[in-house]
């Protein structure tokens, strides 16, 4: 391994200055402004990938393309499928960057952008990797295919047409993504678990129009007062989602689990220091890391209504919406929890005031085998690239295509995340630390190797 | 009087195009960008009353300018000062203008535009009249004060500085106002009651930046669900606001003012096809015009908080604030209500999140006596104008002014409505019917007439 490892020694400054120019391409999913960017941003993950002599595809769809790419086949290897995105979420609040977020500016030896964590730089690491194998031992003791998108931000609709008609081209025997994050600085993870996500969009209308709110106020419906009035009702004063059946299908969590969660090294006063806060908040009888990964939440995510700029407006709304979404654990069905939203809300929903609920991207929470062969060669790897063994841990975000590619695919899916969790991911000042863009790299190139070990199933 | 109505006839074109020349003047007075346009508002007021003749001042302040002009004094005659604003509300959502709203657009009789209605239309009326007492008789029954400010939008902070140091200058036996609206087309209203108003901005701060909601939702307090939980407990199922003490100075309203409401044809059928609502809301034991008139009522005005761009973006929010605003009826005290919220608040605000309520404008409710001379007067100039007599109802808008022209200058003020409540004030496609808007002249004129045959007080 001399040769791969003096070339990735050799190479940090070409890697760097690959995930800057990447970096530079403001790819934002979720806005229809912003499409030519999201297919620059495409088109330059697949000439990178075609560069290095892959048989690559920029793939059309109805949405954002999906570059996939392929090594040659090795016999009795067995077959990794790395995924991972190329767009990234808006950059608002703007204000509050301290450096612009297109602009990657390197800051304590991190860079700072929008996407560096997610998923731009993690998913570059796997890149990165194969580039090196190729340019050293020319070939992979595996063979490696790329699947990379770019609308993993807002629901990855293209892909979740594509993948049910592709599973041969897709065939693999495990899948590997890196879109989360250590459990802190120098201590790597293996995330095997990660909750699902039902998104929504509540439109409450009244009057036809915005009304004067002392000639109609207190006889018109007011929608913003509903919508706070409806809002209220999902959670109660412990912390518990209201809706009659949430919680049906939430599998307790286990004590063997529980207790692995309180030996990790966390923090809590330093948790609350870091996000400037004086108190944490959620679900009673439950700790932080398990409010965090194994129990299910509710957040708004957006409130819009009537008059929001300077000084006052005495007006009565015509309407008024809210994002909000769940963050559902494993078991539990985001078809069922939006049913039985829906019907809540329309329970609830007082005289005067029309609803509309739109049901935006969701998908149900996973969790994976420890005892896989898999999670073994890339603890293996881990160990090797970071020096240390990987803690084994949960995740409250969600990633829907690992619930699709074992699905549609049958694979397992190594979750190998890179990041860190200050890393600001879709907040203002996204960050990414170039330490670990490295380690990230030699871990990858390690797990190539560490899998090359396993015989192919079957 | 043939000479003078002579000239209102023929001057309709002349005052039209006069009141179309104001309205294109974008005088904004909550946005600071249209610092410049309310000045040019207040200058042409100005100018205008120059024009005619009368000794004006266009007087300075740290806020917007205040125009101030009077005819000279007439001996045993009353002193009448005419208050009005040359300022508007923004004129958001800009979508939903059928014609821009700086651009006097004439549809159906009605000119459309800000500030139609509130108040440069129902201002000028008086200026007007003024002018053709000048052009015909060549000076006026009575002593008449102009007092055009350009912050009613906004709190008349400068107004409010002002009044209690020029005393002497405003001295005057009544005040006249038109700013409100008539019953119904056709049936013209004195209005003798006004609610008050206490507006506030609510901000709830947590973590010092925008999260991940699925690496951190659940277990850090969310703003936006804190808010929603906060605002939902000011009101009951009944439509009774819960800050305690909130109702302790309301004075019950009483069976004859009841009758009295019932008796108008009030078309509550109508008025919900109006609004294209299919329901009416409010406190439950109370009708829509008395909850609109003599009830206190709590409506939220403006939500922001989080993502409201398009698509969805799972963000926890670092804030999310809320402007709203209580009406509140006669011998309510702003002060008591804001002091019960803020404990209220206190009591309530969740761990972890941070609470900031700013106090905007506030004033206390007004209730004009019926037996006045000066009302006396008032219906009957409105009744040869309209050529039927006015009906006596309340408004549930304030006119904060009001209740400070009574403390510093103890004067009665009568509320000459020439609006309709349909005329979209504050809201898009605001509109003042010209038929109206001249009615309303020659019903001032008429009304400088009838004061002149009351002799000055004491």
């Amino acid at each position: 391994m001399t040769k791969l490892e003096s070339y990735l020694q050799e190479h940090r400054e070409v890697f760097e200055q690959d995930l800057f120019e990447l970096l530079r391409i403001p790819s934002i999913s979720a806005s229809s402004e912003a499409r030519p960017d999201v297919l620059a941003a495409g088109q330059w993950v697949a000439d990178r990938l075609t560069g290095m002599g892959l048989e690559t595809e920029l793939i059309s769809t109805d949405g954002h393309p999906i570059v996939f790419a392929q090594t040659p086949s090795v016999a009795n290897g067995p077959t990794v499928l790395v995924y991972g995105h190329y767009d990234v979420q808006p950059p608002d609040p703007l204000a509050e960057w301290h450096s612009p977020p297109f602009e990657p500016t390197v800051r304590n030896g991190n860079v700072v952008a929008r996407g560096a964590t997610d998923d731009k730089g993690q998913m570059l690491t796997h890149v990165q990797s194969v580039r090196a194998w190729l340019a050293t031992v020319g070939k992979l003791p595996i063979q490696i295919k790329f699947l990379i998108e770019g609308e993993e931000e807002v629901g990855s609709r293209a892909l979740h047409h594509y993948l049910p008609d592709h599973t041969d081209q897709l065939a693999c025997d495990v899948v590997v993504i890196s879109d989360t994050s250590q459990f802190g600085p120098g201590m790597p993870a293996i995330t095997y678990g990660l909750k699902g996500i039902a998104y929504f969009e509540l439109t409450l209308t009244g009057a036809k129009q915005d009304l004067h709110s002392g000639t109609f106020g207190g006889a018109v419906a007011n929608p913003a007062n509903a919508l706070t009035q409806l809002l209220a009702r999902f959670i109660d004063n412990q912390g518990r989602v209201q809706i009659p059946g949430f919680y049906d299908d939430v599998i307790p969590v286990e004590d063997r689990e529980r207790q692995n969660f309180a030996a990790l090294p966390f923090d809590e006063t330093r948790f609350m220091q870091r996000l400037e806060v004086d108190a944490l908040a959620g679900e009673v009888g439950y700790t932080t890391l398990e409010r965090r990964w194994v129990r299910p939440t509710f957040d708004i995510n957006g409130l819009t209504s009537g008059y929001q700029g300077e000084g006052a407006k005495t007006v009565l709304p015509a309407s008024a919406s809210a994002k909000f979404s769940f963050r559902l654990v494993p078991n539990q069905d985001p078809t069922k929890i939006a049913a039985a939203l829906r019907a809540f809300l329309q329970q609830h929903c007082p005289p005067g005031i029309r609803l509309q609920l739109a049901e935006m991207h969701h998908s149900p929470g996973v969790v994976v085998s420890l005892d896989s062969p898999y999670v073994h060669a890339a603890a293996t790897a881990i160990h090797r690239a970071f020096e240390r063994p990987p803690v084994f841990i949960r995740e409250g975000g969600s990633i829907p295509v690992v619930t699709a590619f074992r699905q549609h695919l049958g694979s397992d899916t190594l979750l190998l995340g890179w990041g860190q969790d200050d890393d600001n991911t879709h907040g203002p000042n996204e960050k990414f630390s170039l330490a670990d863009y490295h380690r990230g790299i030699r871990a990858s190139a390690y797990l190539w190797e560490e899998l090359g070990k396993i015989s192919r199933r079957g």
